[in-house]
């Protein structure tokens, strides 16, 4: 179970299940993974930002990893990100080890110059070894590091054993074009450029060279059909399954109270049992709630998958 | 003609129309805020951080504003945030002589603590004058001033003059609920909430109290007539009105180019002559200019104002 | 051994000290704590930023504390910052079962608004524990995280728990004597104040109201002569000899080379074997080496502690 | 009256002296220019970030201008940074056509990405026209701008009319010394290098390249002496000169009440009639001011300039 610079299709970003009591609830993990996997995902991404990997003690990271390895039949890619490269190292070889696929990297806050950034990403990799397969996470919006198609050209030549780009940028549609182009022209080299910001511009970024979708979105069945359904050539379709559910991917995609739409969803969709968080948490107001349930209720006039 | 605390419907957010030279082109001026009237807009907000304020030297600024003072028959709001109070003062005052409604004030972006916000606006007022009514721009995502329910009661209440809050936080869905159950509490006094964001949550912000829209989505007749279906209880039919047109909103509401989608929009209208902006200017590459046309292809299915 | 609302002297901010090959000097860290002890500080602070703490394994944090504890005769306080409650409360648990004194704990670089700074106390209190003493650490210059004399206030009220601000914000003399007016009218409860950035305003500080210093300055054995001589109200005599250590305190008081200066100067001290540092590290290059090496020299002829 | 690549000297950043009833003190703007020049300075630059120049109206701005270069004789260099090109290029023109030697130009706090800072100089270089010789502004601690030294060689090496670095990034040694190794080599042209940061590193600044100071520092008097002192060879002189005016150097350098330090020290010295600053202003407390009053004192037995 690898991953590779010419994966495709959507990984799922997973939320981590947990109790109300704050306890990790594996049962939920157990069934979440296999609903990926039915809903046609390529891949699992687990322990990244909307996984609430910095509220999990290293010995639980550590378990939850083991869980979804042995279960996935799919590649795993494991959030490493953390305030030092000794925690970094030490959760990607821990990993690895337990057959991961490979681990996602973003950058810390504080980078602000492209040497900054190129610097910071060779003691990453020097970190969790040049031979661990990995994806560059490129997050502006939440991350504040904002990476040039040019810094992500240096790091992606300085370090083979980067695969994939999750390119979250926003507006991000020409930094896609612009990296394609460069790889067209022989100057970079080819790898998986997957997409994230919850599917918001999923209906345009496969034609500008996307492989794909890395995000969470409630609906992973519905993405790896948009995917699919571009593969075809058939864009009108393509648009129409997109702008059905639009409404909820924006209201998903809000900083902060994204991951709490999330975990309705998939707690109404009987995936996940509760949809509690650790602390610090921001759950939906009741005001909110209904607004979610609202508009599920209007898309499952067009998606029956949103009829439950 | 003058603005309140009861004050409602839509405040047009105005481009500002230059000719491919860069000069000021005066006759799109005109035809814009003839075009925003006749859209049913019931105010204009002229000189925001989307009509290329910073851009222009003070007497083209107050050129401008006395163009669209001349000509409009509805209440016209004037920007004024500056870098320091004496050029604040001296456009809100040539504003105000001029007959604008009012003016409309956003933080800097060097503000941090509640103390430092609410000091700032009491800096602001002294310096436009305190019987000039303003508007107050929350507007966190391009500004980094965050600023609490709480920080916005203590500027209203030691403010009577402000009477509007262009809201634009995001996600911002629960200030409004807030902000009003405060007022029904009697802890706050009325003023007239407007929302931002490109409308892009403009299906939900009436019901949780907003007033209407203060934005400049290209097609006001269809905030409008959004906000006149909620007003009449239509929910359905709004949010059918809307989803229409979230893939457009959605694709304007992007930091940076969102101002070209605008101009492209207006300019296909035939509203304004060309969407030329002033350096630095964000334009839109032919990808993405066929994506936005490809949107309001789509879009002429289901509203016929995108039909030209 | 504890700390309280009444603590005064010089609380040493700890390095951390390695060997060349990365892994922890647990020889040196004996005589660090030796050498605290015999410069007559009243306490040491272990894992805070210049502690290099981020940068250390779980277990190697438990290893330091349990090190630092077994060895010390005066109060511990342990570093507990974490992007996440989990590891915070984990290793505050570890710590005060291993015989610490208390704990510190500074704000996450993303909190903006005065609710978000004390919203996030009350969750880190809740999960370190009610019963554990704590340091309010507010170092603005690298957390960009601004607290008012106000949040502050709120946040001592809130929490009985929190013994001890460890002041360094900067420009920061103000703040101190505002903090100190407040609990003279008796609106705020007693608290200790120690003051950080390196000692650079310690000639100030105790007139405020400051109890003592909490940093890592090489000399802290003239830190603790400094706040005995206000003590003993010899205001000229500490200014003569602050003012022999200006230029070095200065020196060192630059982010991000600061701990490669305060290793050099406790390596030339003898305190520690080697001046390494855990990638990422910034190292002084030989003409800065060079320079601080000149400020020693020129110091020794004013204090012969530099004198070696 | 010129500058060039080859300036040295000291440039002092000028005070704008306001009435106490905010109006512009050109009598204290006269003695203050007569005042830099007593003192050795090379150069005089106005309108800068401690020249409160975005609390001045436009007419302003020139009116000081305007009478600094009339009487002036040495070169004057505006500063012209403003939130957008028109008003930039507005004051440079008329600053040049008043007799202006060049003028100053910081970028914008929004800036990111290496790109974006050499792409923005290429827009303001444009505005101001390619014939006006500039100084480029390197001022992180205050604009969160963090310009490479690579960054820097490229905005020289595409600006031809770009003379002078006036720099202050903090910590900063490093940085100079890296711009004149790849002079040296030939792979970056000449230019002048001034030091800012109030001259806090001073004492080591020349030695690494820096061909003087720009600052506003209280004593041009002292810092023309230093650079004297350096120029020739006197080492230890230098610093003993430096080491007595550090403390004040220090208390000088908090970024928010410097410039009230610095206008009180001016003031204190018989150059400027009062120490008034326009709104927003921050003033020195009681406490403050007997500080400063203290170290100007202790200052006085090593320095007679400070003896008043």
């Amino acid at each position: 179970m690898t991953f590779g610079a010419d994966s495709k299709g959507v990984y799922a970003i997973a939320t981590t299940p947990f109790l109300e009591d704050g306890s990790i609830d594996f049962a939920s993990i157990d069934r979440l993974t296999g609903f990926y996997e039915q809903s046609g995902c390529t891949g699992i991404t687990i322990l990244g930002i909307m996984g609430e990997a910095p509220k999990l003690e290293p010995e639980e990271s550590r378990a939850i990893v083991k869980r979804v390895v042995s279960r996935a039949r799919v590649p795993v890619i494991v959030g490493v990100s953390a305030p030092g490269f000794a925690g970094m190292r030490s959760l990607a070889h821990s990993a690895m080890e337990m057959g991961a696929a490979g681990v996602m990297i973003a950058p810390p806050p504080a980078l602000r110059t492209d040497d900054q950034i190129v610097n910071y990403f060779a003691g990453a990799v020097e970190a969790v070894g040049e031979d661990v397969p990995w994806v560059l996470q490129d997050y502006p919006l939440t991350l504040a590091v904002v990476m040039t198609p040019g810094v992500i050209a240096k790091i992606m030549t300085n370090h083979p054993s980067c695969l994939m780009l999750k390119h979250e940028d926003w507006p991000g549609l020409e930094k896609i074009s612009r990296l394609r182009a460069m790889q067209k022209t022989g100057e970079l080299r080819p790898f998986s450029i997957l997409c994230g910001n919850g599917g918001l511009f999923l209906d345009f970024e496969p034609e500008r060279g996307a492989d794909g979708a890395m995000t969470g979105y409630g609906f992973p069945d519905m993405l790896t059909e948009l995917i699919g359904l571009f593969a075809a050539g058939k864009r009108d379709e393509a648009h129409d399954l997109f702008d059905a559910h639009l409404p909820l991917i924006r209201y998903e995609q809000q900083v902060g109270i994204g991951l709490a739409v999330r975990k309705h969803v998939l707690k109404r969709r009987g995936v996940i049992a509760t949809d509690a968080q650790r602390k610090p948490a921001q759950m939906l107001t009741p005001a909110a709630k209904a607004e979610v349930d609202y508009l599920l209720a209007r898309m499952a006039k067009k998606d029956k998958r949103a009829a439950f």
